[in-house]
């Protein structure tokens, strides 16, 4: 991604070669799809663009240790850059975060202190911030600017696509993708932002819910552990950014996601069920997305958590299923 | 690695953006190590370069169904790629092998079947070839060519290493590598092919008993699971390789594939045994490179098993110690 550094407030002085991921584009129903892929990413998601830049910017600002409150990914992100510039690391996560994250955030040798939900993590770090650099990707900017070097990158190989299809969970992700578009029109190289469609679980869709009052949940989407935010502090933004560029809401259930896992594995996309919810939303509106191009990030590997994936698909009653 | 399919014998019809990985550059001891992060591939190692072809051909020539012989990394990219094709796909691997492997080829959908060792393993096979195509990695073609590409994705981004330092199970690496550099120097790009230094363990050293008659166990070096070929096809090719450019063997324990583990995870880099095996190499005769740049392919994530490596790294006894 630092190849786009002179768009970026600057250049981490270390670098696991984020970014640069594949475009992989699939005809589906007459629609093209181009599936980033995220997953590839050096910590395993997208969340390496965003975190490379904040635990740079921690280690320049003389910081020694780093804390943030997440349910996995960024959590794996944060430990594995800490690591990487010598920082001690404290992640707060929920105890229902899937086990096979953790033992990578062990691995990485972050300490781990687990909170009853994702709320009450981040509620327990405000105490612990002390000396720390508290990286809060739900609100940081680097998970914005981050992100956004996804759409230089697919506008270099391919152009602006019509559509974006992307789940929030903070939002960081779609709010870098749209910002990336954004910033790449007001340079005049196109006259062009894609149409978001956002993704949501029936859990949990803040959201949805601040647009249209309720989301009546036909089930469970407990699976999508990356999008259950059910406060996310930039919900304002996420609603503008919707509202400007005429965007439309998808809600998805874990039978929904179940077999957008198995769909995706045949394209041979190993990956964890929020990408799954992604490719859901996009199964629900295809009919109305004929003759477009879509660009769909795929945004967290399925290798870390490949037993509990197993027992998904396979439907092994002892698997994470709904709760 | 498509960049480069007019160097390649044919294209196959589908990609999962395999090749292409980051480049890292480390300052050791006044050496330049460049880290290739082969474990970023689609199935998280370098054996995706050799199965895209291979799998890929046996799609255009017309075959259903895909065999293979493994300790674990060509299985899971064996049976990513056949999914993608929609073949039908068996993997037979020893019963050792790391739980974290095997949990991934039942996800991607592939039958195991179990051997009691990798050369029962790969007899087992052989009445199993009807009308299937036998992948074969450890003399297949395509995983030497495949890996070529290395060094020309190398070559285009920083030149030629003076020093390569590489595995050796079946092989295909190392010999796909050298050859990489080799056809460059034919093209006349380049005047110069690296010295190259190969990897193995004291349990299993082929290679090093072919040349000095004996390798002298002073520990296990069981950890390394993706260098445990005792009697590989080519054995012959690779020491003429080495002979040609005056390489060296280097042999490795499980002690230093430990001390090494931790090693790279502080580089930020999430790897497997085998690829600490690697720099547990570069380790012990790095006095006698200083001043030389030197090419480090890391070749398999550290995602696929992450609760052995932690138990490998925090010295569980209950963690695949030495047998």
């Amino acid at each position: 991604m630092y190849r786009y550094s002179g768009m970026l407030p600057f250049k981490p002085p270390r670098s696991l070669g984020e970014g640069g991921t594949p475009l992989i584009s699939v005809r589906d129903s007459g629609i093209e799809v181009l599936f980033k892929l995220e997953y590839l990413n050096p910590s395993g998601s997208f969340k390496d663009r965003g975190t490379s830049l904040a635990v740079g910017y921690a280690y320049m600002a003389g910081y020694r240790r780093v804390v943030e409150d997440t349910s996995g990914n960024t959590g794996i992100s944060v430990a594995l850059y800490s690591r990487l510039y010598g920082l001690k690391t404290r992640i707060y996560m929920p105890r229902k975060a899937p086990e096979g994250k953790k033992r990578i955030i062990k691995l990485l040798g972050a300490d781990i202190v687990e909170a009853p939900d994702r709320g009450t993590a981040s509620k327990m770090i405000v105490k612990d911030l002390e000396e720390s650099y508290y990286v809060a990707h739900t609100w940081s900017p680097f998970y914005i600017i981050g992100p956004a070097t996804i759409s230089y990158e697919v506008y270099e190989e391919n152009g602006v696509p019509d559509v974006v299809i992307i789940p929030v969970g903070s939002g960081g992700l779609f709010l870098g993708i749209m910002r990336g578009f954004e910033v790449l029109k007001e340079l005049g190289l196109t006259n062009k932002v894609p149409k978001p469609i956002i993704v949501e679980g029936y859990s949990i869709c803040p959201v949805y819910r601040k647009i249209f009052g309720d989301c009546k949940p036909r089930e469970p989407s407990t699976l999508a552990d990356g999008i259950m935010v059910p406060q996310p502090p930039r919900l304002g933004d996420i609603i503008d950014m919707i509202t400007r560029y005429n965007g439309e809401i998808v809600l998805v259930g874990n039978s929904d996601i179940k077999t957008a896992l198995r769909d995706l594995i045949d394209y041979g996309f190993l990956v964890e069920p929020t990408s799954a919810a992604t490719w859901s939303g996009f199964r629900k509106i295809k009919d109305r997305l004929r003759g477009r191009t879509v660009l769909l990030p795929l945004t967290g590997s399925g290798l870390k958590t490949a037993d509990e994936l197993y027992k998904i698909i396979s439907g092994d009653p002892a698997g994470r299923g709904p709760t």
